[in-house]
């Protein structure tokens, strides 16, 4: 059992998924650390059943002063709103552990862009020099020697993984516009009760929301290289629990072949074990990724040979999420990349 | 215009329902009631689109002393909560309409058992006598006179229809129990956001609730005609937003044959244009009823011609609540039963 | 009862959808024709539940030559794959009624787009060019003097109704590319099983098909006027029965306001009573369209004023189908262009 | 790696399911047996995504003569029709290999019963008498010397541990009838499209099947104990991919307390890891189970003293079929029961 770890928020959506990708992890101790105001009041208290045999149960403790150290934790993960996060993260580097953290605080680079997305001060900015970017596909030799690591949100995974590869060679016509229709289950709005989450309100149905406005465009634009005016966003909710189906849109600078094209990702992600690629002639599709770490991509252009378009899947809760913070301990304590995410 | 009508509570699913079908009744104008207490709050703000071209809209008037002679109203529909019923209905009586309440405050014979199955004291037990339980097809020429209609729950509408004609000729071994087992869309829990109707809750998911205590037997018990300990009543959630489908057992006195059984519900409902008989070799569904103001009913006989299972099938808003108030309105004003109900 | 209209392919949904309509419709009599190789296999033959009391039925006419004249029908509907409709259009117009087509067969101006985009020869290429694009909001009078009306696609009538009033005006830069990212119900996909349309396959699941090759796109081009270069059309499959929502990103020539991009909306469409436009501040959703006639357009503007998303919804079998079929029948026969389509 | 085991008909639901428990299961090394009939049609033979990265891939076999010898495999899993189960099983088994057969083709004693419920003649009544029903928590020490399993539908699974415990204790009174209402997801209706399990058919819908006559009973009558004219069964298709929730009514020979009754659970299944009993005060739900081994039963006592309702819950996919054949093969291999099947 070589890693400690610790989880604060486990009752939100992320975090359970994170506890149960952990459970099964097979180099790793866990302890789920209880915080009053991590989203517990979201958690369904209701009891849950109980085996007739014996199965394992996991370890509770209540977190105070010094209890990352106490308890001799190697890592915390931190799926907490971004200003608990702001408040925890440092407590805990102080204690000598490392941190994952699942929220937007230390994502962005600087106290201003956090200011302008978020719409609110970050209190530590002197953290986020340090803070690697937690895409392991585009970082992953800064995760490996990082402390402090900010898991990525799920909207930028399934975009920036799509538009990194072209963009960095300079293959994309960048001023006619890259278009990101990003499609998401219902997980993503959050456990807390509301109108928009309603069954009733949801089944059914399809919305879209935060056109050109989503404030996860921020990591998207650091991240894959792009201007904020070259690149127009759009969120909508998918009846389904889980999910993100990003199609995006751009024009080739050169026109190209389409095996021209896969073959850059497949360079770009040569040694990525989750990225996948859909040969031509299929059909990309949710049920593939969901409940896994992967990311596939698919690929189309037009007879013209210049207008692509991109597909990117991923689970939000996991790729998106969990998966991809236990895929980010995984680089930063030397194991293997994919353990405890693939059967 | 012959009838002039005002709705409460048209915020709820019930009313929005109700709305929406009085909306293409050919008899009637109507206004909407703006009640700050009467569900006003689940509604949602949200400006909603507009046409280019010329619609019809509705008219709007605020709730205060004196409003339904005012307004010249000949009948108010209350789809409020029993405990906001129990206010505003004598209010209305008083100012010289008809009501129709679609709560459960005039539902039960006496305060003695409102007290019981409500856990809370009925404030006007002298109404009680005078409220026709509104179920056309067990008391059609009470609805048409009454001045006060208790609009029957929605798990009772499809119970009852399914016992009582064979209750009431006295065929069914009631001693050995009778199963009602029923099964309900999302809507039926109501509008206001909580953890249990949470999208990501429902979805995917099926669940038992209120297991032998569901306040709504104590309907089935008074119109059927069965004692307490002869029913027992188990209520289920249903990833789906409408639709009840009820699954009755009960043992026959005498052995008899499929074909009689169905002439005992067809002699019971010959003058009950909502009540339909799916013929042998079927299978009972929702989609048949929903988004109409059917019953259906469907029966299976064992090999024993003993074990008896019978088959309920309405829309809950509908049939169950809103088509039903609509119907009783009907008869109450000696329009045809089903103006503004079939298409 | 002024019309007498007959209908063909009945079984399939926009068939039924159809027929459904019809039966509410004030100023026609109905009956249905049976065809053989309408669909009909895609029916489903199980017995329906029989009202115990009276309800009306539908009329049955066995399909056969000069049905049409013998059964004195002004109209007649086919709800035909397009193979059919080339046979069995033809012979209604000779015995003397108007048509309205359902299928692809008489979208496309000429026999060689027809070739082109359905891959296969057209029979009646001598009939295309009196044959009218049913989309009210754009042929109103050509509609109502026309013999035979080919009804829009369901993505067509989506795409045009947002592309239309732009692009007419010159206002888009069309060189930088318009995209069309469309999200479909099953409905769409036809009645007849298959793996594709499997509820294990569909449901919780969300994939994209038909990238860069709907034969769709052929009317959208047509009837939008643009060229197929300027246009990235994508079909994505939503887990829901029903609704249609679209997508389009465009550049404008010039910076705009929102305010002027809605009023170009407002003007285009302000003798056509089913487009409907949401106010800023407000989130675009199929429940709000789906069983009604209605096509609601939302405008959203970037901060260079230049970057524009046009979300459009309609219900695919309504707007996108029977009911704009409904809509036509109202033109052609000089009724309110709403009756049977509004509450 | 302990135990090489094959898989023949891995295309369907059960079968994939099992190959994903199998792939990440401790102790074994995986073939998948490609036999023409075994459901290969319904596979989607669709190309898959392709990681960019490495990631392990199976290991296909054609089905030939002797290749269960050849592969050394030391267990087949059939997860095939009945009848082609009835054709390959003795193949397998004379070629040394034990089997777990996923089918009903050896689920109950005798060639009589099998001709009588699946209309069909038994090729192999000699081999019934050595097959064991593969319920652990019922036949666990005979499961362990087994040549020959067959795994028990999903329904009885369900519906056997909540009878049981009660049955054997005699402690119901099963003249006045006991009643099963059970629901199931759609996969339990298999992977073959057909009009019934169309997405647009079963979306928003619900309906009872198989009413009093359904195939599965046999199996509960034989592992419960109960008569047949004691037993009223109905099934009804939830609109969710998988689960089974099986509501059971009876009635007590004594008056007894929801403890007592619960601790007859407890001793029944003190040595079983996979069956949870909820708590009083609780709600059994499907998301509880589904992915998952465990069959959770929750129990209420009406204030009678009498009138009890058992609530069983499982996976269909996993302790209905793949999970409880992998929990068989841990049995029968001295494995730990749980192995592969817990986190």
């Amino acid at each position: 059992m070589g890693i400690r770890a610790g989880v604060i928020g486990y009752t939100g959506y992320s975090g359970a998924e994170l506890v149960s990708l952990l459970a099964g992890h097979p180099h790793l101790s866990l302890c789920l650390l209880d915080h009053r105001k991590a989203g517990d009041a979201a958690g369904n208290a209701a009891p849950a059943p109980v085996a007739a045999g014996t199965v394992r149960s996991m370890e509770h403790v209540p977190w105070k002063a010094g209890v990352v150290a106490g308890q001799s934790l190697d890592l915390v993960f931190t799926a907490t709103p971004p200003e608990i996060s702001l408040d925890i993260v440092p407590e805990i580097l102080d204690q000598g552990a490392k941190v994952i953290d699942l929220s937007g605080a230390f994502r962005l680079p600087s106290g201003e862009q956090y200011q302008r997305w978020y719409h609110a001060e970050h209190s530590r900015p002197e953290l986020l020099p340090e803070a690697v970017y937690g895409l392991p596909e585009l970082h992953r030799d800064a995760i490996r020697k990082a402390r402090l690591v900010a898991n990525p949100g799920c909207y930028p995974t399934a975009a920036i993984a799509a538009l990194w590869p072209l963009v960095r060679q300079n293959l994309v016509d960048r001023k006619t516009g890259i278009i990101c229709d990003a499609k998401s289950g219902v997980s993503g709005a959050g456990k807390k009760p509301s109108p928009k989450t309603h069954f009733v309100q949801v089944a059914d149905n399809f919305s879209a929301y935060a056109i050109l406005e989503h404030r996860h465009v921020a990591e998207i634009l650091n991240q894959a290289g792009i201007d904020e005016q070259e690149l127009s966003f759009t969120a909508h909710l998918l009846p389904i629990p889980r999910g993100i189906l990003a199609t995006l849109y751009m024009r080739l600078k050169e026109p190209g072949m389409l095996d021209q094209i896969q073959q850059v990702y497949r360079d770009a992600y040569s040694d990525s074990p989750f990225i996948r690629l859909y040969p031509a002639g299929t059909q990309p599709e949710l049920s593939k990724v969901n409940h896994t770490n992967f990311c596939d991509i698919h690929c189309s252009l037009g007879p013209d040979g210049r207008r692509l378009v991109v597909i990117s899947c991923i689970d939000n809760l996991v790729k998106g999420a969990a998966g991809q913070a236990v895929q980010n301990m995984n680089l930063m304590f030397g194991l293997d990349e994919t353990a405890g995410l693939l059967k």
